[in-house]
């Protein structure tokens, strides 16, 4: 029997690192799916293609797209500032409907490639706000994707596959260490430098440090000076 | 007060130069919103651009998506003829996930815009078979919008306004008429010239001309010898 195929969308971060090394484990045929979307911290792109090689993904694509040209976004606009402390509420660095657009395009190849599952490492505890990481979205966009193809209307239903969901960035790491996943390899610094190394200050690696720590692991991302 | 704003999706084809005419006559101010994804009648865009203007939208964007990398359509790989006769079912013409891909990306436009209503020139009458033109589809890609957004997590509602859902092609071609839609200036054909001259054979050309015999209307359409 062949091995069942996913879709596994990689960012290059902590956490989709982990989400593919748990889909290794269960027997996946993984194809690592990346976007260049105009973001500021382009460089987790070479991070993706590291840890799409370390886990034995069978393809890896990077699909660019023009999302950042609609601004809006502090992740895709140079002119908004990444913020440094804490905000409440939606922050800036929301990119709109990123993970719609990630999901439907994730959605077109796993159709074309005859995999039924879609992997993605969204995550409703230790998460900065997003609305389109919540699990309402999730089963709303699966719902969606089975009325808008042509595998779904045939009665094969797509998954989305979240299995990051209820974990706290803690249970995230020793998730990921528990499978071996490098870390050290990952980026998810907004604003990386162009050597990968993170800024420490941003949400992303607030959240990722504070991750670390909670978890009892010594953290091994390269920082700027 | 200012007026509504609205995304178009405007392909470049008679449908969608419709629709455009159709939300400028309810008054909306248009953003209208093309996709360059590796189609071989890339020829549309040119033709997206001349409706674009002469229906005043406020703006016209083209957002380039590498879909095509992904094959799998007659209309994206090259090495997929293009069907000249009618076929049963779901047609290699098929795009996987096209819709979904493009309503993600008017979705994410929107909401920068501070848009909350974006059009399309869907149809489920005389249409080609395919699963995301149909209103269920629709339905719960508006739901999945609400649950994916800041904008709809704040309270504030997305609709998918799709003017031309019951209409037949030959409705649809009065409807422009009677708006001045000039269908002289606008390119269906999935296998149309450098020039957007129409090849006359291709499912979406056949559709077409059918539409103006019904509607009893000459045909503007420029055709390849």
């Amino acid at each position: 029997m062949s091995a069942i195929k996913a879709v596994v969308l990689l960012s290059g971060g902590l956490d989709s690192a982990t989400v593919l090394a748990l889909a290794r484990q269960r027997g996946r045929a993984c194809y690592a799916l990346s976007f260049d979307y105009g973001q500021r911290h382009r460089v987790e792109l070479a991070a993706a293609a590291r840890v799409a090689q370390q886990w034995g993904a069978i393809e890896h694509r990077t699909v660019s797209i023009g999302l950042g040209g609609f601004g809006g976004s502090a992740l895709t606009d140079p002119s908004i500032g990444v913020p440094e402390h804490g905000t409440t509420g939606i922050p800036i660095t929301y990119v709109p409907a990123r993970n719609t657009v990630f999901l439907a395009l994730a959605l077109g190849w796993a159709e074309v490639l005859g995999a039924r599952e879609i992997h993605i490492g969204v995550n409703a505890v230790d998460y900065s706000g997003y609305p389109d990481c919540r699990p309402e979205f999730i089963a709303a966009f699966a719902q969606m994707a089975n009325l808008a193809t042509k595998a779904g209307i045939e009665g094969e239903s797509f998954q989305i596959v979240t299995p990051l969901m209820a974990l706290s960035k803690a249970g995230i790491i020793r998730a990921g260490i528990a499978q071996g996943v490098d870390f050290a390899a990952t980026v998810s610094c907004y604003q990386a430098d162009a050597e990968g190394r993170a800024c420490r200050v941003c949400d992303s690696c607030r959240l990722r440090r504070a991750g670390f720590a909670e978890a009892g692991v010594a953290d091994p991302t390269r920082y700027q000076a």
